[in-house]
């Protein structure tokens, strides 16, 4: 990580480990052969370890939008109503797909930068009705906020029990807190480029038996996004369409280490790098987008500062080796945002910092030298639960 | 090409050159930022040539039934009167999802094995319509024949003037002769995996102005397919959603050797490993699927004979390390296929044949060691124009 071999601090895609690149450099199988069922099978297997779910998995090869789309097109019928709660541009993108499919979307919005409030989602399940489905999302990457989707989904089970629960959960499972099977979730949508630390191009969705009881009524069109197509393919250890051979090679490499890892370390070393992240923005004088409440621990957004050259800035920290992302929707021009999910350590997290304390430093702003790399450290530890010497931390 | 390095003898995905594996190796960039525009840029630059056309070409991560998928939804509304030309599983496909999608499709089919008759394609449009749109597919991979694309495109310019011409030339655009703009193709699909040799995951759409004026009257659904929201990112350097960037960094490096070769040759290339496997196979006995006069150059069909038992068979030449590829459709069980396009060499196919003639032999049967490599080879240096010493051929 410095100018020739950058940081990529944007909130997927995510960099890639050395053993996941390589194995995309593997050379073609017979996608219709039995090399490439095994290596489907192992997949979708482990997968379902870390949805920790016992439905089906599916893998579709598009971006994470498709497979929003077939978490749409594959359930649902035109007329369907649908609520579909909304916290950012992601809410939006997958209330809009309904929307285009004919469902009769009612959206429940709340402030970017805040979570979706349950009570105020509750009222809406009961004001109208009878939903066929209820959309949310785990991750909102725009606002850098996590939904509480335990007690959102509790809330539906409660209110409105025969909707289906859908769930973008594409920036944050595999790296925060999911638990779909636990949490009764019917359709839940993840994407490679994100915790996964693969390279984008392939979706995953898991689908309850309930949202295949609803699939084989669901009158949407539909083809390439057809998920019981997908289903029928996978048994027979098969996609319908050719898959993305070369990124499911680097998934099954990813899928490794995470299993090396194990799935409660990396929900704490995610943990870790988001308090880190928050902490050394702080520190710096930025002010944070999200709720602290419900920050999210994959991706962190700022406000720019009215007297900062947004321009000027990010081409001073793109020469130093970082590189982050700009705003989406109607916050583009207004924040910044540090990806830190999959591939991220607190070591690459604090390389950041340090990139931002000397480029504020070259801009001429009052910074302490340091302030912010050690802040961002002495959260890290304590999220971790590792003493910090006394009187050493602030 | 051993045991331990399988010759991949399917018509997609191709093998990849060295080169091309090992871009997919590279390290992810900000899909937002400089470097991934300009990659884009050039790609799309490249692209053009080899579709020989001046049209947008705009690239769609997905495989190249969702190209299909993205040539139908982005221009035609439900209710539109499509001819759909087919001769086969895929044309078949597209006819498929044209219906899904609400259009009033009337196919015009040919029997498994021929290419379109255009005296019959002229009779089906002058019969009906008014024809929004006629589907036709150039290389037909179920069938191995390809279609008279540029006969079929001049006749529907004479009888269906105003009907938009999009054609299926995912499996013959940069191996064949083919000409986007001198044919007056409107919308033509193409896959990273097939003549680009590049890995599965990306399929390229073009469009011409006329298809663009359709695109913003047409009222089929659609959101990730939706290509004019691929122009509007194209023309930012960007994707709508998340490219798969690996395929893309291989698709960069492919494009370098095919331009190094040059489309003359590459097409010449085709041509003659095309000839030789139909002149191996037809030595070896086996009754060729396509008809000859419209036999594809990028894949091969023969019928299984009723006394050879395909599993065994199959089983054998995977063990010598020849991956051959089934019959798809009404063809399942009763055709294998060679696929010979993109990294494809007459050494290649050569040593197909060998591997055949061996396990023919091996299985009893009376075939006459290297007759088929000899006739392979006689046949692709004849394409070449390579004189061959009296009195060996044959």
């Amino acid at each position: 990580m410095n100018r020739f071999e950058p940081n990529l601090r944007i909130p997927g895609p995510t960099s890639l480990p050395d053993v996941v690149r390589e194995a995309g450099a593997r050379q073609m199988v017979n996608h219709r052969g039995p090399e490439f069922a095994a290596l489907q099978n192992g997949i979708i297997d482990r997968l379902k370890k870390f949805y920790k779910t016992t439905n089906d998995v599916l893998i579709v090869t598009a971006a994470g939008t498709g497979g929003l789309e077939s978490a749409i097109v594959s359930f649902l019928s035109p007329g369907d109503k649908v609520l579909a709660i909304t916290i950012g541009a992601f809410g939006d993108r997958f209330a809009k797909i309904a929307t285009v499919y004919g469902a009769d979307v009612t959206k429940v919005a709340f402030e970017w930068g805040k979570a979706a409030d349950v009570a105020r989602v509750r009222e809406a399940l009961v004001a109208g009705g009878p939903w066929k489905a209820v959309l949310m999302t785990q991750n909102e990457t725009s606002t850098a906020v996590t939904n509480p989707i335990g007690q959102l989904a509790a809330t539906v089970k409660e209110a409105a029990p025969n909707a289906l629960i859908i769930v973008d959960a594409i920036s944050g499972l595999g790296a925060v807190p999911f638990e779909t099977d636990a949490w009764g979730l019917d359709v839940v949508v993840s994407g490679s480029q994100k915790a996964w630390m693969v390279a984008p191009g392939l979706s995953f969705v898991s689908v309850s038996p309930r949202a295949w009881e609803a699939a084989a009524v669901a009158k949407m069109p539909k083809f390439y996004f057809d998920l019981a197509a997908h289903k029928t393919s996978a048994e027979a250890g098969q996609t319908p369409w050719t898959p993305a051979v070369a990124v499911m090679f680097q998934l099954d490499a990813a899928l490794t280490l995470m299993e090396q890892e194990g799935l409660d370390d990396i929900w704490k070393r995610h943990a870790a790098v988001g308090a880190a992240v928050r902490a050394g923005l702080t520190t710096l004088g930025f002010r944070l987008l999200g709720d602290p409440a419900y920050a999210s621990d994959t991706v962190t957004g700022a406000w720019i500062p009215d007297d900062l050259d947004w321009k000027a800035f990010n081409g001073k920290l793109r020469k130093l080796g970082l590189i982050v992302a700009g705003g989406q929707g109607a916050l583009k021009g207004k924040i910044f945002r540090i990806g830190h999910l999959g591939h991220v350590t607190v070591p690459a997290v604090l390389n950041a910092m340090a990139v931002l304390e000397q480029t504020l430093i070259e801009l001429g702003r009052p910074v302490k030298p340091g302030a912010a790399v050690a802040a961002a450290q002495v959260a890290a530890l304590e999220t971790l639960g590792v003493a910090v010497p006394e009187g050493t931390a602030r």
